[in-house]
């Protein structure tokens, strides 16, 4: 049985690597660019490596950008009182989607872990420190995962923060929109049972 | 709503063209790769434009090769008396898997489809036609798909390949290994009939 040739096994180990490209779609891809018009491929090359260069860190949040700081945090129509806390960069664009928050983010790049050698000085929390008093931010609203970690992480935060006089408070988990109860995992009807609010 | 920096959304875009990669697949992608390790993304970039480079069409067979000719095509060990047509050079490699056919192949580069304008002198047919002048080919298994246009190739194939003397087979239509009939289409149970053998 022959083999593929060695720079498609490559390009197939290598695609392998990213997120959610298993072993056989892999392959699809890698035979589908060696085949592709040359042109083609050496453009998704260059984009590939254009975006990595291009895009930062913001200096204030800490999210992704190309310009520094980034138009969240340069977009005088936000409102500067309020500080969403969110654990990755890429947690801004899931809540910016919602389109219903307007103030700023900040980034913590990780939850606490002890077990895998993350401490809090890890974090970004001095630099949510230092926002603080540089800026007139009245309410920080945590928006961590509800894993251990993240619970952990957000009650750190809480009781740091709330030395600061800041308002500290944590975004509602819940039954998903439209979703029954049928479909909801245990952790989730806890925390909506915990989370429940009186009908007006 | 503050909207991605323009080359995460081009990176996307660029990825959402690949086979099998959605628009939701091609921005968790693209978000992985802009927060990637540099060097690790221009490995990427470098491997993708390295395997297009280096792999070209066997002049003989037609299949994805670095060397030229490809390893299967000056392979001694390989029956030069039997070669196998298939529609694209990646099907070499679908064949070359179940590890059972030792001879060699002859890609056809599509299939004959008027609608698409497509002919027969679009395809390496000319090129199949020298090949049974220069070698010793005895048989010529048709590989080509079962759709319409599969057919009327193989068809049109084995009446040229007739004329020139050598032996034209088509390979099984039938049900698939460990399938029942409640799982087979109509076209794959009438071709399973068709093709149906007496029992010894």
């Amino acid at each position: 049985m022959a083999a593929l040739p060695e720079p498609i096994v490559a390009l197939t180990a290598a695609l392998g690597k990213l997120p959610g490209i298993g072993p056989r779609s892999a392959e699809r891809i890698a035979l589908h660019l060696v085949q592709a018009d040359l042109p083609a491929v050496q453009q998704l090359a260059a984009i590939i490596l254009h975006a990595r260069e291009r895009i930062r860190l913001c200096s204030i949040c800490g999210g992704l950008t190309e310009t520094d700081p980034c138009a969240i945090c340069s977009d005088s129509r936000r409102d500067v009182s309020i500080v969403c806390v969110v654990e990755r960069p890429t947690d801004i664009w899931s809540i910016e989607k919602a389109n219903s928050f307007r103030g700023r983010y900040h980034v913590l790049g990780g939850k606490i872990s002890p077990l895998n050698g993350v401490e809090a000085e890890d974090l970004r929390i001095g630099q949510l420190d230092a926002r603080l008093t540089s800026e007139p931010i009245k309410e920080v609203i945590i928006a961590l995962p509800t894993d251990v970690e993240g619970d952990a992480t957000s009650f750190y935060l809480a009781r740091q923060l709330a030395e600061r006089g800041a308002k500290v408070t944590r975004i509602a988990h819940g039954l998903p929109a439209g979703s029954g109860l049928d479909f909801a995992d245990e952790l989730t009807l806890t925390r909506a049972l915990e989370g429940r609010r009186e009908l007006h």
